[in-house]
């Protein structure tokens, strides 16, 4: 508090230099601004929405890049956060933040949920070909690879390079809370089909990358067809959404990091009658930060691609 | 040729300072050595074996590391590797090498087909549940991460720190070669049933970790002292495999590297009927060059742990 | 040749999609544009450099990223690098491109010499303090550390993420060719002082760090006020040098990997009468591409810092 | 406490499964053992060793890994880490832990002061050079770097992947308390002549790697015969010590790695009358418990490489 950014962040190179913290209190910020982006734990997050709601003017916008307002089933977001939702009412007026999927309701809402970072790869991924109903509702695998940036930034053993460096595992098997938020999603959960889904962590900082294995259910005579007509109808003219024939080689995390973008491909398994689809995106922008932003951008009626990274920069 | 083995690897530390290479010529060697390890690309690696065979002694013992005695069925192999097999009859003859499950044919084998990495991390997680029926054999994906020392040494821009740090990706997807070999090794070929496999490179040098999803169709109370039940009559007595309790936490690459061990871990997700397996092992030791090392101490009667690490170095 | 830049670079996003590779012929380009940025090995290049010369109009432009203009004395130049200098009329014409140090000669210059990215770092934390002789010429050490993007995009074994993931090592220890271009322009070859200069090779992408060593010849009474005066004399205005108060933390290469900045700190050993300097730059922005792009810009009256990033990405 | 080693270390892979943590109460522990690493910072470190030696049996010895009886000079050590030390007689007894320097002192030595890893690798560079009047003590730079784990386990931010992936930086810079180790070491503390220490942070786990630069005062007609000389007086029978001729490539961290060698090499810089010279050590093994065991050998009569490698394992 009463911090200037550029001397915190100096790697900014001495941009934002005239921004300064102040204390975070909701009551007096909201007065202040326009729009808001809460950053905070789930619990506390929903309560500083609120707030915001409260004490900002009448059209003030928010953006929560927690959990608190992302599940149209408060109980379902209930039981799985282990938390009381303070406010069923705002809950149900608030927007699932994923862009291309809801951008007319977003355009149009006050509040806005920020998606979960493996959830934004494997419903971009699956939503169109479910709906289409090219692949089965059951029996679908998410097998999602993240960088470690993902568990954000904390002092903890278990994060250190040590640790990590030269490491993999999975964790959360059959347990972590973004299933819950991709079957709501996909429609699973009103049909009771539950989603394999299976997070681990890679020896680096930035980038999800999730291999997804579903049924094909399509009887139509060539798949590759039938697949990229689902995509095309859903994101041909998405700014921030490639889709890459099977004939390119799969998108990989460099290809993606440092961008806003997801990238997907995918390959038929003629012999097991599977498509295996491979989505790839920056988990701190198009996963967290950047998908806010372009919220914001929906949200304003600002230009959608304003300040947000197309190209990714391979560090 | 005519090098000193301490000269081109000063890692050694001056060890084995006596030591020297000499021409690669199967003729020449054979009748010098009791054991040869053949490390070569497969379709050339067959026809050395071969000639090792023929020009060794009557008790000359061969452990080849190519794939081309893996397969009992020729023709697959053939179909699979696009080459012709020299010679049907030895390969007949040949025991595929994975320790802990052909132990006995291994002992009085003259030549052994050292296992691939990836179906050693694979085969030794699903054996005991497909014999003991405890998982179906139908629709088993199994989604490997591999460090790129599994491409072998090569000057490729492709396996460049610049390209893979900071990367990760999907390759071989519904195409690579392995899938056959778990395939017949688990009996699926037989019965014409296909198996999900996609194996990934990881942006480290060392280590394999195999998550494996399994449709339950054990009708037991329990399904979790089934599945122990059946890694135990397996693998009890094993000095290089681990299972470890799902109250455990799951094995990671760090548990295993350094090590000749497989260490397998899984959850039941309950509300998929799934089985989710994690399986490590460190490509270059078990699944390489330690389980020939594993082998030739079955073959000749040495203790089987002889020079094999059983704790990983954590590097 | 012929193909789209997108088709190449998918991780372009598609942007750039209208562009197209034609075949690398001076004679055929040179007429095309009004700017050529030069990137072949030392010897080719100054051909390709004299060709677009020649064949490009009146006022055409050009900036060599090899080192063949960037020595005063091309008699050192071609003692250094082992070939025959092709115009040494053109080379006394040629501007050495480091802009903070030469923006004059670089506004009205034709062809501009890009520096080494090794030198870069080491003049620009040299050149003020020599200039104002608070460090002796004599003794100066600098002991760099690189990203192997350092050594361009090659199929090598060396480079391969195997040879180079957790490892660590010196190369070129007191014959690397940049030895002599820091001497040069430091003033240093005149006077028949030599620098020590050791490169090493960190296991990571980007990102230079000299760590330097001079001797402290002032005999103020406050030498850091001497130093900071002397820095900031040179660098008080410049967008893209950063240099820090030894109250602040020294700059590390996450502050400038992403950015066209130098980051430059410094501490003062007591003991040892010695400044110890930390110098930081992005290899492959501010030590290559970055810098060109700066010398376009002020060669063609553009704003110095168009096109560049201040802020690193820290991915 | 109560728990079994193999419990807590499940990459041990079931080794060492009999053995019990019990409370660290050096007064319980004492009667019991005959030797005892100690392992505590310092401070704390000191008193229980002075505990350990008291309510031991006669015989016992001790081997600290703290700095608390590093020092000679103990008004130094006092002031360098700030603290009392509890007992100036004991400090008298206790002996440098540098195996090949001090062997015969650790012989009898009933209480051993482990070096610190950085003084590890330069004192074994430098101390034959400086004996035999080759290299002036006046002037020394070493410029060391090392992997993440000489920060030891710690819930540290600083210290995440996320943090130091991709990163590179100095710290400690004139400061660093090795500083005074080494000159301590060297002799040049009597003479009241410092030298420049300047540690940086890899972003690996394992390895230090200084690079060292002295001013050559021999006026041998062959300074490389002479620098040979030096260290083959010093290091021709040693187990653990490799020094490499100019000729060979220099040493990097992989080849070292997992041993506990300290590999040596240098450079002749004829131009500047320097000499640089590269020393490697794992700073986990060489630089800590490997040299513990190797003073424990020495201590207790056994062979001095029991139980230590001598090839890395190049993870």
């Amino acid at each position: 508090v009463g911090k200037k950014v550029s001397e915190l962040y100096p790697s900014l190179g001495g941009a934002y230099s005239d921004l300064e913290f102040i204390a975070p209190c909701a009551k007096t910020i909201a007065p202040l601004v326009d729009f808001a982006f809460v950053c905070l734990p789930h619990g506390a997050s929903s309560n500083t929405c609120l707030e915001i709601l409260e004490f900002g003017g009448k059209n003030i916008k928010v953006i929560d890049l927690s959990a608190d307002f992302r599940y149209d089933d408060v109980e379902l977001y209930e039981k799985i956060y282990s938390v009381t939702h303070p406010n069923a009412k705002v809950n149900a007026k608030a927007v699932y933040g994923l862009s291309e999927l809801y951008r007319d309701k977003i355009k149009s809402a006050q509040i806005v949920a920020n998606p979960g970072c493996y959830p934004t790869s494997a419903i971009l991924a699956l939503k169109p070909l479910l709906d289409k109903k090219i692949i089965s509702p059951k029996n679908i695998v998410v097998d999602s690879k993240s960088g470690a940036s993902g568990a954000g930034r904390q002092a903890n053993e278990a994060f250190s390079i040590c640790e990590l460096s030269n490491n993999f595992k999975a964790y959360g098997v059959t347990t972590h809370r973004h299933t819950s938020e991709i079957e709501e999603k996909l429609g699973l959960t009103a049909n009771d089909i539950p989603l394999s889904f299976t997070p681990h962590l890679l020896p680096i900082k930035r980038g999800i990358l999730s291999t997804i294995y579903a049924d094909i259910i399509c009887d139509c005579s060539d798949i590759n067809i039938c697949v990229a007509d689902a995509y095309n109808s859903y994101y041909k003219k998405e700014a921030f959404i490639k889709v890459k024939a099977p004939s390119n080689p799969l998108p990989e995390l460099s290809s993606v990091v440092g961008s806003n973008c997801c990238h997907i491909g995918y390959k038929i398994g003629k012999r097991t009658n599977k498509i295996i689809i491979v989505s790839c995106i920056d988990n701190l922008i198009k996963g967290a930060s950047g998908a806010a932003v372009q919220n914001m951008n929906i949200m304003c009626g600002f230009s959608e691609t304003e300040g947000l990274p197309k190209a990714g920069n391979q560090l």
